[in-house]
């Protein structure tokens, strides 16, 4: 399932375009993965168990129900819905291209996807589960049984591995060759005049020294609101949570803007329903400028080019439970 | 995507044996989905459909939720979760083989796949949507408006297309290629001893008067407790609530046994877990038959030999919302 793409300077050649042409863009186009970065066997592995709800205390919940990977790897939800529907405190970002981020949740507090993939299991407030019992689930399960001994050349389950797999399947979920990669790699008919022109805002005032790199996003931290404060009723107080400083409050990872068309409602509280706004509260806030309707308007069609080949696999069958296996709790 | 085999009788033929040989037997092979029964515009829009979650009012649910396709066409629970972490009155049946059902639901009270499709959308227990709202949502998305026009030829949508286009890809989930079938189909080495074995006592002990056909059940209703009263906490009053009659009390639509390994926990009410429980349970209560331990264990043994090939396909990629789109409200 893994697709092998002949490498960005091999196309840019074969196109006539020097490697100094694309590096002169503050974004740079994403690199498909090639397989050799990838252990298949933890992929295919991780791969079931980002779909699978039995890692969640109510058997309902999986990676991919605030993840979707139908969905642009997103909920498209304010926050999230966590076990017995209690209301999560933040916005759910999307997985798609993650492995580019600098570190993983709002508030950068775990350091990859691995480290990440940890936390939603255990959170009470997410699937609820331990890591314990998640084990103890795949353990009775010899399909899963043998598929960890395959990935991982041992005879015991344990969490380390569990997340290593997910974070390995998330690794493959980039999204390249979309129109503003191919436009980016000399392709200059893959944007309109439109979009280029919204490009060009989005350089020359400011966006991209925070929203730079293949992903647009992910590089840094910065605070949410520069210029005017941003009001929210949203408690998440960004890396002050991390840090322990105060003038980390209300500092968040700058999100990614690939797919971003797909990535709605926007900021850490999911406030932002649109595009439109978006750019607006951005400009105001970050910038200290006013978008006239326009602008904004060429803004958002070139963050609409930033959409790129979705991840396509086939659903994942997961091996079925045995008598074994711990059964769900989902009204407990 | 659609599996196109050669028929059951040319296969037959081609084995050497004939067509009589396969009539015997009360369980018939599946037969798989040829690519001229299924309207593939429809069906290609019905998957999308079915994993859209803006079709429920919290924008979290889908149809996949509790009909999951990796599970079995199930949500594996005892009785499902709806809007707001609502507990469901019934154990959600699968969806795989049900358009061989005489009728859809426990209690029959839908026609067929079609009709049944309307139903969890408004169910304020479910997806607690409207119907109305629905079309809203999905006239709201051009990509969408684009594939109904292209599925219906009309260019209005409505909620008869939408059903029917769920519908059509719902008839396309059948598993065909079980272990058993092949038996059936002449290949003596497709099940082992024990598993004829649990079939032969499956079948001399009565069960399949109700569990037969292709789909091992769904052929007719049935009361739950025939020789002794089942007991159960769970209100579900059966066809009685369809027919209005009470000797219809606690008559269900038979269970399809398809894939029967996968579809845990049993019965209307979820009770058992186990498929040596569900036998148990059917022996003493259907059948006045306490059944020894390895009776129970080559029964079971056969009744894991029912799983087939488990639908497989990309996870479709759906099409994103709009600024016109309605917001889902999850916490309303």
């Amino acid at each position: 399932m893994i697709r092998v793409y002949t490498s960005a300077l091999f196309l840019a050649g074969a196109l006539g375009i020097s490697s100094e042409t694309l590096a002169k863009e503050p974004i740079e186009p994403i690199e498909p993965i090639s397989a050799k970065e990838i252990n298949s066997a933890q992929m295919a592995l991780g791969k079931k168990l980002f779909f699978d709800t039995r890692l969640s205390k109510s058997g309902f919940i999986s990676c991919n129900s605030c993840h979707n990977l139908g969905m642009g790897g997103t909920d498209n939800l304010k926050t999230s819905i966590g076990h017995k529907w209690q209301q999560g405190p933040i916005n759910a970002p999307t997985v798609l291209n993650a492995d580019m981020n600098i570190a993983q949740f709002w508030d950068g507090r775990a350091e990859d996807l691995k480290e990440q993939a940890g936390g939603p299991i255990a959170n009470p407030g997410e699937m609820a589960f331990t890591h314990e019992l998640a084990i103890e689930v795949l353990a009775s399960i010899p399909e899963y049984a043998a598929q960890f001994k395959q990935a991982f050349s041992t005879g015991k389950i344990d969490i380390d591995q569990v997340t290593r797999a997910i974070a390995e399947f998330e690794k493959t979920l980039v999204t390249p060759n979309a129109r503003f990669d191919q436009w980016l790699r000399g392709n200059k008919d893959a944007i309109t005049e439109q979009e280029l022109a919204g490009y060009n805002l989005f350089k020359t005032n400011g966006c991209t020294s925070c929203h730079n790199g293949a992903a647009v996003g992910g590089t840094s931290f910065q605070k949410m609101g520069v210029v005017k404060p941003y009001e929210t009723e949203n408690k998440a107080q960004g890396r002050a949570g991390v840090t322990g400083k105060d003038e980390d409050r209300f500092v968040f990872k700058v999100p990614i803007l690939r797919n971003i068309e797909r990535t709605y409602p926007y900021f850490h509280d999911g406030k932002a329903e649109t595009l439109t706004k978006a750019v607006d509260v951005m400009g105001r806030l970050q910038l200290g400028k006013e978008f006239t309707e326009k602008e904004n308007a060429k803004i958002v069609a070139f963050l609409k080019t930033l959409t790129g080949d979705q991840p396509s696999f086939a659903l994942p069958i997961l091996p079925p439970s045995t008598d074994k296996t711990p059964q769900p709790n989902p009204f407990e």
